[in-house]
């Protein structure tokens, strides 16, 4: 399927203190289009996304949200009910045949359960992930050296200049796969959603490269998918930081040049 | 209501290249907690967000999402039921008096219907906020001199390099409000929110700024408000442009030293 992640257009280039009107010139956007993720049929998520490697992204979000509840992904495909086709590439539907537990309603009444705070979000992921297995700890160098590998594989980066990449990468400093998205955790569950089609999850002896910053969601992917390492271009918040330290995760922020913060993991 | 919105911890810095173990240093985190939003007493979104503005943060999400339907907001206020209080900071009550209609269920079984594509999600922004009336077209010096002023009020930035910033600008290129958050949208909303329960929207004499990236819901935020002008310092997708284009809102991206690109506008 060759869908277009990338639109180009003409615009007008200003610059302060040059005569004449802004010129024109050629640019290419990165195309943001809706998904709906459907699981066993039911909309469980819409989010704004790249087109491409969409069956990764419905299977490695409902992973990673733990709609899947422990069930195998039997098959991924585009919903084409109606005759708009177009649009039919807009739904994802993730089937498991029925054995995934039925999604909760997002949309609730309120009740005298209030909110969460931050270390119940930690607590609450707790349960369900466990700490994960202690292992071999990752070589430091190695993890730094991440951010180098993974720019070189980056093409609609360089032409964009708008979009996230997230990779997974082996104890060789292989890159095992990457992907990008404008949306920071659209590129990570297609990462993960591609190890999950792949059997490859869990990913004890993968690391998570993210190119922006670590926030929480980042690592709750990252450990349910089992991955020990996450190395993050910018900086991560204080609860992603508690929750690496939950999972036992080794976290990695401002990893830029030669040089990153160890927050989690030494 | 003093609560923190950063967290300084002691990380190991590793350089490359440098003898003997990563050494300790001080480093400060953003926070990043959940907040429940209820809009008459109905849960309508969880988001992770920086604490502080949590009611501008509630009311402006409810109104760029279109759920007040033109209602009021006559309180917001924290839910304390309960006794665990700090939890309930992070639940927020918009109270319409029961005026906003009824939300939608966000989880629904799949229907006919197949999902949106762009342009669809586009014509739907246009039938419920109409293209904004023309206006006096901003100058484009001004437009461009906005991230030097928006940078000179991030205290956060500076502190954590983990957060996204919005604000307004007026006419004279004067601050009218500026919002720090983990969060991009969640920025932008609080901006929003706090025009909104100034009963200052629509917006239509105030230009938007944007600390990162120009997507889709961020034009969206801001043609809800009738801000005709948008400027971000990284790059706008293909449906953000297309969005821009339908609500005559000036959008312009790469806002960088003294240049930048206009995508809509010129």
């Amino acid at each position: 399927m060759a869908r277009g992640r990338t639109e180009r257009v003409l615009v007008h280039r200003y610059e302060a203190g040059t005569d004449g009107p802004p010129r024109r010139e050629p640019d290419e956007l990165i195309v943001e289009e809706p998904l709906e993720i459907h699981l066993d049929g039911t909309l469980v998520a819409t989010t704004m996304r790249t087109p491409g490697h969409d069956f990764e992204l419905a299977a490695g979000f409902c992973h990673a949200e733990g709609l899947l509840g422990g069930a195998t992904v039997r098959r991924c495909r585009y919903c084409a009910i109606g005759s708009a086709v177009e649009s039919g590439f807009n739904v994802v539907e993730v089937d498991t045949g029925g054995l995934a537990p039925p999604p909760r309603p997002r949309l609730q009444a309120t009740t005298s359960a209030c909110g969460m705070c931050g270390s119940d979000a930690v607590d609450e992921l707790r349960e369900r992930l466990h700490p994960l297995p202690v292992g071999e700890p990752w070589p430091l160098d190695l993890l730094a050296s991440l951010p180098e590998r993974a720019v070189a594989a980056q093409p609609l980066f360089g032409r964009t200049g708008a979009v996230h990449a997230a990779a997974a990468f082996d104890r060789d400093g292989e890159l095992v796969v990457l992907r990008e998205d404008i949306g920071r955790h659209n590129a990570v569950d297609k990462v993960v959603g591609h190890l999950l089609l792949d059997g490859a999850v869990p990913a004890s002896d993968l690391a998570l490269y993210a190119s922006g910053r670590a926030s929480f969601e980042i690592v709750q992917k990252a450990w349910a998918a089992g991955m020990r390492a996450v190395v993050a271009v910018s900086a991560p918040s204080a609860l992603a930081v508690a929750a690496a330290d939950q999972a036992r995760i080794t976290l990695c922020g401002f990893a830029r040049g030669a040089g990153m913060n160890v927050y989690v993991g030494l």
